[in-house]
């Protein structure tokens, strides 16, 4: 980059290459655990925050949405798609970057990219709320979809839950293949199963996770044993659900901003006054989580604004003096705040110049 | 940057070096002419566009916001803060950057600076719309208001109007001093006035672009004669106007979007049902703009999301295959979309491990 000191303010930058060094560097596990730290941390001080749904530009193909929010000192948004036939053309389905500013200036303080941050973050929340929802003895889980989210979700429930047991199924073969390869230098016992039905055999708790985009039943409600807690990630976007109804009936069910979960999540079937928890009430010690044994509990995820602000923080935090972050010259900074035009009046930046 | 073309879908970046070293080269009328050209484009096919007001977090320093629209091909969106204070703080009022992607994938295709960029369209849209407003005899403008926005003004209206005498005003000494010092070699006829009433004095065009953000009287109703055109750029929040409501009685008032300028122009001062005509009716020829010599036209301009996508596509456009872009790594995409995992599993880029 040709960041000028004398014109710009430079803004710390996380791209996917720096992202992929620390990751390498650091590990996986301890980057799922070290954010799953600061969201636990920010759903204890859940009050602060400016909440709103998110801001969705619907299409045909797709949407695309902004999430905002702040908690009074930093401001944080995500850039994020969803595009479920993008992986016929070879794209990923989901793609994402953030960015941090300070409240009191405006000013932009750290630009990230959140394709893997997005996977990280709700993974990280996920196993973060089977921490506080799911028997403290659960060993086993089953996991229904394999596609980009499934090895993120099983090393997050090991970081955070101890789950070492996994039994796996997805419709495509390919698919089960692929978390099998990735996942088989990790220590881990996985069990292939045929069907969802039979994944679901045992476990203690049930991920599921699937990709496409309508009101798929993924789980019966004949599948649902009690003492279960469901991890209930899928079902995230109006017209995409996983979950018989009759599921939400039997369980606890927890979320994360009901003005947004009843828009997106596993309850956008079920009528407006269907009762839920915030999760973050849970956390802070307000109401309890799993009440008994026997209670099925399920965390209808649909991913918040605040969850990735938190991501972003930690990401801030953890780069912030190490080679695995860049600067880049985004933001204009003429010596007088109001001659702007002296920016341009002056000489142009040397560089560059000679090539044309 | 150390973009790696295996894992990860480069954004063109258009930051403020590469900005600076663009208008040097290509000079700023010719860009805001350009500029301008994309924008009156846009508001010709105004009604494709997917509109809503601006997406506000306030605090008590200021604003920061989020402007996203689509014209259903691209999708836009423009970060920008309002911060009035943090010129006491030597930084700037406001800072912003803005980003492109397809609607079609969602994915991302140009990020930019938008500091300098945001100053451009805002008078490049001034300057387009007194075009179809102001008296096509028009020689005189007076600008109250010589802060940042100020010298891009001038030349706009030099630019697209052909103005080349200038009366000029500012409270602050300084401000004045600034403008001259910065609009000397540009051939224009400058003339400082000691009061907004003297530079008014004989205007075609009045200008005014002041900051503080209250509800000031920048502008009296006995201030403006028959036949004038007035630019009201400053008056952009809510609580920040700059004309006295007589005026806007007496003018027929043009806007860019109702629903916004209702919130935060001039026009926040009167009736929810004040009258107004949208100026892109006005640019595709559905309505008529001025309609008689002595009529008073103004136009509230509180700058509105098309016009920020408008850029970025001028920008985009402009600096393809130049010196004047870098890319960066700002998208995962890993080979198989499904396997976000492998990715991370993968050996990470060999660059920067080697020094840790």
């Amino acid at each position: 980059m040709q960041a000028q000191a004398k014109i710009c303010q430079t803004v710390p930058y996380l791209g996917v290459g720096n992202m992929l060094r620390l990751l390498a560097h650091q590990g996986l596990e301890p980057t799922i655990r070290g954010m799953a730290a600061y969201i636990e941390e920010d759903f204890r001080r859940w009050p602060l925050f400016d909440k709103c749904p998110r801001v969705a530009s619907h299409s045909a193909e797709g949407v695309i949405e902004l999430m905002p929010t702040s908690d009074g000192t930093l401001y944080g948004f995500k850039y994020v798609n969803g595009h479920p036939k993008n992986t016929h053309d070879g794209l990923q389905t989901v793609t994402a970057f953030g960015l941090l500013s300070d409240v009191a200036t405006g000013y932009p303080r750290f630009l990230s990219e959140m394709t893997i941050t997005t996977a990280i973050r709700t993974a990280a929340t996920s196993a973060l709320a089977a921490k506080y929802l799911a028997r403290p003895d659960a060993q086993v889980m089953a996991m229904i979809g394999l596609g980009a989210q499934s090895e993120f979700q099983a090393l997050a429930f090991r970081a955070l839950c101890g789950i070492d047991r996994l039994r796996v199924h997805d419709i495509a073969p390919a698919a089960t293949a692929k978390f099998i390869a990735n996942m088989a230098d990790q220590g881990l016992t996985i069990t292939a199963c045929a069907s969802a039905a039979e994944a679901v055999l045992g476990a203690d708790i049930i991920t599921t996770v699937t990709a496409d985009k309508l009101n798929a039943t993924v789980l019966n409600d004949n599948m649902v044993g009690a003492g279960v807690h469901i991890n209930a990630v899928g079902g995230d976007c109006p017209g995409k659900t996983e979950l018989q109804a009759d599921i939400l009936h039997r369980a606890a069910v927890f979320v994360e901003f009901p003005e947004q979960t009843r828009i997106e999540g596993e309850i956008q079937q079920m009528a407006p006054d269907f009762p839920v928890t915030e999760l973050w009430r849970v956390i802070a010690g307000e109401l309890p989580g799993r009440t008994s044994r026997d209670q099925i509990t399920l965390f209808d995820s649909v991913g918040f604004a605040t969850e990735d602000l938190s991501a972003l923080r930690y990401l801030r935090d953890v780069v912030q003096g190490t080679p695995f972050v860049e600067d880049i010259d985004l933001v204009a900074a003429p010596t007088d705040p109001r001659n702007l035009y002296g920016l341009i009046r002056a000489a142009a930046p040397a560089p560059l110049m000679e090539t044309l």
